[in-house]
C-alpha cells in the first residue's frame, strides 16, 4: 500500500497508520517515501490536529453541521485553544468570540493567519478548517526552529452565511467595528436573535477593532478545480470576487397546454430559457475579464404538467473581480430580458438582490508570495477567488493575501470535501518561509 | 344598462334580474332586446340551473372543489336530478353513479347528450357543468314543442385527474365495463381508495356498460382561446388529441457558481434551457399537422443561488390528432436531448409518463353540426380538442360529436372560467335542431 498518494482517500491513509501502529517493523513502502514530500511527523501533526475537530457537530450523513455561533463552533474554538496550549501558545478570545493564538511576540505589529471553524449545514471538513491547521503548523515550526517572528492564528467567527443569512461575521465586527448592519436583529436557524446570543454570551455586537495587524494571511481550500485542471499546488489570490445577485421575474400567460395553439401563447418558461442561454453567453463573453454568470434558481409557475407556465422567476449570481464587468453584465442581463420578453410579449422585471464590491489582495504580497512558492519548487498560479472569505474583511485594515489549496473534484460544502494533509503542508510551508524571509 | 351584452360579467346580469325584480316597470333597454338572440325565458332558465349549481363546493378564494366521487359531485348530481325532475323526467343513476335524465321514449336507441359535474381543486364553474345545462335546455325545448326524439342527458362522475389522478373514471367504466386498469386501488386526495368508495356506496367498479345509445354529444367550453380569437361561436372537434407525456433527465455537475470558471460548466440548467427551446421549435413546426408541446414542468437541483445547476428534471406535454406527428414529436425530443446533452458533456434520460391515442369523433356528425350550425347563423369552425373529454371514452362504443363553445380568455381550471349564457344557448340551439332534423 501506498502512503500518502495524491487521490488516496483518508480512509486509507489511517489504514496504513494502523497496519504501522500495530506492526513497528512495518516499513512504508519505497514509492511512497519517495512521494512523502514533509517529513511524517508533520504529516501526523495535521492528522492529530484534523481528528480533534472530526467528530464535532458530525451529522448522520457524513457532512458536519457547525453553524456560527452554536455550541458546535463553541466546541471547535475550544479544540483549537487546546492546540494552542499543548503548542504552549497563549489562546485569547475577542468581543465577538474570534478566538487568536499567539506565540507572545511583538502584540502591536504582528502577522496574523486566519481562517474559520464554523461550516454550511451538512457541510465538509476542510472549509476554514484547512487554514487553521495551516497556522497551527507555522506556529508548530517556528517554535521548533525558534524563529522569534511575532505571529498569531484567528478562528473567526460565523464566515458561512447558513445561519444568519449573512458571511463573514465574525471578522466583519473586529474590523468594521461598527458593521453598519443591524446585527441584533439577524435571525439564527433556531430563530434565536444575534442580539440575545451575544447578550448571553457577554460578547460585544460593536467590539473592539482589531488592531497591530501587520499583515493577514489566509489559506483556504479553493473550492473549484482550477488548481487541480493545472495540475497546480498553490494559488495565489490576486482578487475576492464580488457577488451581484439579481431576481428576474418574466411574466407570460398561463394556458392549458392542449388547447392553445403553439403560436398563441406567452410561455414564460420559453422566454427563460431563452435568459438563461444569453446570461450563460454573456458570462462566457466576460469570461475574457475572470468573471462568471450563473442562472442557479427557478421557480415555475404553476408547474403543472397541463399548463403552459405563466411565471417565472430566475435568480442570477454574478461574480467579477472588475466592476467594469459587472456593471457590463448587469447591462446586458437587463437589457437581454426586456428584449426576448419584448418579442415573446412577456413581461419582465429585474430586482438587484444584493451587490458586493471585488477586494484586491495586496500586490506586493502576492508578488513575494509568488517568489517564495517557486524557490520552494511548489507549482502555483495566480487566480481569483469566486468565494467570499474573512480576508475580504481584514483587507480594509491592512494588506491581505490569500492562499488556496486545491480540493478534490472542487467538491465543497458537502462532505465530499476532501483535501490532502500535503497540500495543507504545501500551504503552511509558503507561509512560513514567506514569514522567515519578511523578517530576515 | 344594456342586459345581455357580450363581455358582461354575470354579476352585472344579475344585478338587473334584482332590478328588474323589485321594480316589475323597469323595462329592459332597448339595445339589450335587440342584441338578445334568446328569449329571455330561456336566459332565465339556464341561469336558475346554474344557480343551483352555484354555492356547491364553493371555496374562500372564489372558485369551487368538486372532486369526482366526493360529497360536492354527489350535491351537484342531485341537483342535476332535481333540476330533471322539475322537468317531469325521470332520473335514474347507474352502477358507476353516473346520473341520466331521460325523456322516456325509446330506452334502446336514444341520443346521449353528457358532460360532467365534477371539477378540479378550486376550479371554475363552467367546465363540464356548460355541457349539462345545454342538455337540460334541450330538455326542456323538446318538451315545450313535443318533440318526441329519445333523449337522455347523462353527467358522468369524476371527469377530472385531480381526485384519482386518472381522467373520465365514470365514462371510462361504462363504455368499457373492464377498464383494465387497477380501479379499486386508485387513491383519492383524502386517502381513500376508490374500491372502499364504490364499496360503501354500493357502487360497482365492473359495471353493465352503457347500451342502447344512437350517437353521444357533448357541449364543452373550449378552455383556449381559438373560437374567441376567430370570433366564432361554436367550435365542432374533428378530433380529441391524445396527450404523450414525457419526464426528461438531465445530470450536469454541481460546482461553486463563484469558484468554476464558465469553460468547465456543465450547468444542467442551460442544457435544459436549449431543449426547452428546441422543444418549442418542434411543436412550431409540428403545428402544421395541429399538434403542440410544451415543456410545463420544470424541477432545478439543488435550486440553491451559490450552486451552479447540477440536475434538471422536465416534464412535456406534447398532444397530437396525428400519430405520425407525436411519433415524430417523440424521436425528435430524444435526439434533441441526446445531442444538446452530448455537445454539453450532461446526461440525458428520456422517459415516457403517458400514451393515449388521439380519438377521431364522427365524420358525418361533424359535418351534419357544420350544417346544422350554418342554418342558424352560428358562426363555426372545425377545430381539435387538445383537452381529454367523455366523449372520448364514448367514441369507442357509438358515434360521437363534440362542441365548443368559447369561455372568456380560455381562462379554464381556475376561478376566472367564464361563459356566456348566449354561448350555452348557441350549443343546445344547433345540438337541439340536429336532433330534429335527425328524426324529422
Amino acid at each position: 500500500m501506498d502512503l500518502f498518494c495524491p487521490g488516496q482517500e483518508i480512509s486509507e491513509i489511517r489504514a496504513s497508520y494502523a497496519i504501522m501502529k500495530k506492526n513497528p517493523l512495518y516499513t512504508v513502502p519505497v514509492k511512497a517515501v519517495k512521494d512523502m514530500e514533509y517529513p511524517l511527523e508533520d504529516i501526523r501533526y495535521v492528522e492529530t490536529a484534523f481528528d480533534r475537530f472530526y467528530d464535532i457537530g458530525a451529522t448522520d450523513s457524513g457532512g458536519v453541521t457547525r453553524l456560527g455561533y452554536t455550541k458546535e463552533e463553541d466546541e471547535m474554538h475550544s479544540a483549537f485553544s487546546g492546540l494552542g496550549r499543548e503548542l504552549s501558545l497563549e489562546a485569547h478570545s475577542d468581543a465577538a468570540g474570534n478566538t487568536f493564538i499567539s506565540n507572545g511576540y511583538n502584540s502591536e505589529d504582528y502577522y496574523l493567519i486566519g481562517s474559520h471553524l464554523d461550516s454550511v449545514v451538512d457541510g465538509g471538513r476542510y472549509d476554514g478548517v484547512a487554514g487553521i491547521l495551516v497556522g497551527l503548523l507555522v506556529m508548530r515550526w517556528a517554535k521548533r526552529d525558534g524563529v522569534s517572528v511575532p505571529i498569531r492564528v484567528v478562528a473567526f467567527r460565523c464566515e458561512e452565511s447558513s445561519n444568519f443569512g449573512i458571511s463573514t461575521l465574525g471578522s466583519a465586527m473586529v474590523t468594521k467595528g461598527n458593521t453598519g448592519m443591524e446585527t441584533a436583529a439577524f435571525k439564527g436557524k433556531d430563530g434565536k436573535f444575534l442580539g440575545e446570543i451575544f447578550a448571553e454570551r457577554g460578547y460585544d455586537l460593536k467590539p473592539e477593532r482589531i488592531s497591530g495587524v501587520r499583515e493577514y494571511l489566509e489559506v483556504h481550500i479553493e473550492q473549484g478545480r482550477v488548481l487541480e485542471e493545472y495540475k497546480q499546488k498553490i494559488g495565489i489570490v490576486t482578487t475576492i470576487a464580488g457577488p451581484r445577485r439579481f431576481n428576474l421575474y418574466i411574466q407570460g400567460r398561463a394556458e392549458h397546454s392542449g388547447t392553445t395553439p403553439m403560436v398563441m401563447r406567452n410561455d414564460a418558461l420559453c422566454a427563460a430559457a431563452e435568459l438563461v442561454l444569453e446570461i450563460e453567453k454573456i458570462g462566457m463573453e466576460e469570461s475574457v475579464r475572470h468573471s462568471v454568470a450563473t442562472v442557479s434558481v427557478v421557480e415555475n409557475r404553476p408547474n403543472s404538467l397541463n399548463v403552459i407556465p405563466g411565471e417565472v422567476k430566475l435568480q442570477v449570481d454574478t461574480r467579477g473581480i472588475e466592476i467594469a464587468s459587472l456593471d457590463e453584465m448587469e447591462l446586458r442581463i437587463k437589457q437581454a430580458g426586456k428584449s426576448i420578453c419584448g418579442r415573446r410579449g412577456a413581461g419582465f422585471i429585474k430586482e438587484k438582490i444584493s451587490e458586493t464590491k471585488p477586494v484586491a489582495m495586496d500586490h506586493k504580497m502576492q508578488d513575494k508570495l509568488a517568489r517564495t512558492a517557486h524557490k520552494l519548487g511548489i507549482s502555483h498560479r495566480g487566480m481569483m477567488s469566486g468565494a467570499g472569505h474573512d480576508a475580504m474583511q481584514m483587507a480594509e485594515i491592512c494588506d491581505a493575501a490569500m492562499l488556496f489549496i486545491p480540493c478534490r473534484d472542487g467538491e465543497s460544502h458537502n462532505k465530499k470535501e476532501f483535501a490532502h494533509m500535503e497540500s495543507i503542508c504545501d500551504g503552511a510551508k509558503v507561509i512560513y518561509k514567506y514569514l522567515q524571509e519578511e523578517r530576515d
